[in-house]
């Protein structure tokens, strides 16, 4: 297995079965500094640059959290309209990686862009995180699911994930690839507009991981160990409500997890939801047994403790 | 005393006298740290959450810096356009609490809605101080006001404050709460408009504080020895200068603080005001042996060096 | 020399000689922390408060990151909206100097008034230093310039430098007032409408610094040791890209520091620019022998460690 130390973690396209279990036990290591809330001195000698083109709370925050609880420094931005990067200027991530690769010692970037957070490692001596790439990837957010899941249900060798909601979601993508390393089943409900493209499920499919569609989730809900919803927006996705006239799509209910629906799921399946959410999850859901959200926000801190020990060579 | 450890700081209603003394002792234990301008490692290993929903400075920072000054960690937002928790998806607080509190080891509120931090206390599993809630409390600053008075004239007990201003505003509501557990009088002038409901003063009244009104600064000046100064701002108060075309209201002479005025005041009288200020303090105030408005913005730090500590339990 | 100990570092005019190269020396001596990526606690016990009323990525993020390598804390604001310093109460400088002065113990200010953090430097009790102050001056930059000069080509007497762009830039006025201190030749060339004043001129000239102004860069491309690159930017220099309908002004070829221009440039020539560019210098330019302007970046880091021990008195 590559060493950890000085990597790039951008997709998990290639992130081999050896890698996620030496990541989750990494993080199994370190949970207990997280449950007992002691931040400790294992990164205090060093600096995280959070470099977030697009807003975002929990992935940068998670990131901080993380960060703080191995006693480490944090810098950097969480609005590129803060910065001269960008204004006026709109400068390349090749010049923005030239200054920001001096000032920590591992990046974390959230970028609008696909494919930006690769063009940042491609300059940057320091390890870059990919925080979410437009409809790319989204590494770190499918690691603490897998994570959340191991550690809730045991393993993920055996499992159904039944995925619901806008299949081109970044999300969906690392997950596609993640479930390739496991002896796993993954079956897609979405819209037909948001449905997976067929160059991507070939290119699961190579990896012998056949993804199920199916048009209704009723019809699959009894099948699931994990339910993972993503938001299925009708409309302009980055517009604010303000900006939309105070409308907020209301999702089909062919694509919301409601409590009648989940009378039909097994006991132990677990709901997962990057959040934040719109009425595909609606909060009564919270009560039921099957929710699992709030552990994932917990194991999200979990992951990147492990991750950012893992790339800035804290941890072998 | 109920013990702080843990404990939430939403309101001075019902916050005992035994409590305001203890917490001062805490706050005159710490002071030198902040007075030596020498971080110490008392909260190391804590990390605080910062979720403002409205623009601040002074609370913020205060906070910030008090933890800094303790060695502590902060993460948050100080603008919720910069998360997700802001836009499009309006997150409820409940959610934004379930992640949030994986975060750190304590949070500090400010909101628009009255009532959001105690929202927040109730989802939350690390204590929560509101830091402003709409018209609602600010008992941190409060605190930090009646502390100021005590370094600055050596008890509470025993003086009169005179309250100018919009009585409406959520200090105001603190004062009253504390003041009931002090032997103090309190005055108050603001416009008819904005001047204290029946229903507040009469559960204040009960309490054994009776709050007197006068309609004219200057006939109660001459027996204050704290003069608490809040803004009449009579044009929207969320409103920036620039939307509101470049106006600036200007406050009505019987509310302003003026060198004049102040001929007719007890030598020792001081005035408090918790800033920024508008037209009702003017700049040549500022050198009167009266003005303490500094002296309150230090001892803000002081004052929430003790209160971290406390409710993250490294002081008893 | 005047002990660096508690001292604001606001302009580089009369800022002598020694200084200069005490400064070099103490950045010598702690630039192995920024090389080695660890950070130390030199100054773990100190808070750097950042006060920007006007964006910026490199000077902000570089005295957080230097701070950060040397232990140290760091808050403040990065743009004013999110405080109440920049709304619709737009507080005096005094008013937030008395606030932030208790929030750390030392102040970097940008600000898009001249003379700012003069004025914050007149009621502050920690030291202030100047990140730009509209068109006054920019020290920390140019220090980091002259150091990174030195550490480049080993000294920065004897050479001639080449500065193009809008003359009335802040860095260039830091930069007159810094060469007057040694042994060497500058050249200017500008836009007509963009050139040094005669007042300015006459100033530098006093000190034995004559300023040689020519109308073309092929002229004096030869002659020269370092290439001080600056934007022309023709169009108003504030606003966004977007509000300027996506246009991006063309930097006239007289002013843009091409490979070809660079044909006729001494083998050793270096090029800083202080970014984010436009197209004067284009990025082409980068794979040349003559670019400096990343290491520039990084020695920014080096020269705030220097001047942040020194002006909170942890190097003497």
């Amino acid at each position: 297995m590559r060493s950890f130390a000085g990597r790039d973690i951008l997709s998990l396209d290639g992130f081999e079965r050896a890698e996620f279990e030496h990541v989750f036990a990494v993080a199994d290591e370190l949970e207990p500094i997280a449950r007992r809330r002691r931040n400790v001195d294992l990164l205090a000698d060093k600096t995280l640059v959070t470099a977030f083109y697009q807003p975002s709370t929990r992935t940068r925050l998670a990131h901080e959290a993380a960060m703080h609880r191995l006693g480490g420094h944090v810098l950097g931005f969480a609005d590129p309209k803060m910065t001269r990067a960008g204004d006026f200027y709109q400068e390349s991530i090749k010049d923005v990686v030239h200054m920001l690769e001096y000032y920590g010692d591992a990046m974390v970037m959230r970028h609008f862009q696909q494919g930006a957070p690769h063009e940042a490692a491609r300059w940057a001596s320091i390890p870059v995180i990919n925080g979410g790439d437009g409809w790319g990837e989204h590494p770190t957010q499918v690691l603490t699911d897998l994570y959340t899941v191991q550690r809730e249900l045991g393993a993920v060798d055996g499992l159904t994930f039944l995925a619901i909601g806008d299949m081109r979601m970044r999300t969906m993508h690392s997950l596609g690839h993640a479930l390739t390393q496991f002896d796993a089943r993954m079956i897609a409900v979405a819209p037909p507009e948001m449905s997976l493209t067929d160059e991507f499920k070939a290119q699961i499919a190579e990896r012998n991981l056949t993804i199920e569609e199916v048009d209704h989730v009723a019809d699959a809900i009894a099948e699931a160990d994990v339910i993972y919803v993503e938001p299925v927006v009708q409309a302009d996705y980055t517009a604010s409500r303000e900006e939309r006239g105070g409308e907020v799509s209301t999702t089909a209910d062919n694509y919301r997890i409601t409590r009648e629906l989940l009378l039909d799921a097994k006991p132990h399946a677990m709901i997962l939801h990057s959040l934040p959410r719109m009425d595909e999850l609606p909060p009564d859901v919270d009560a039921t047994r099957h929710a699992r959200y709030w552990q994932e926000a917990y194991y999200g801190v979990v992951m990147r403790m492990a991750l950012l020990a893992l790339v800035m060579g804290a941890m072998e």
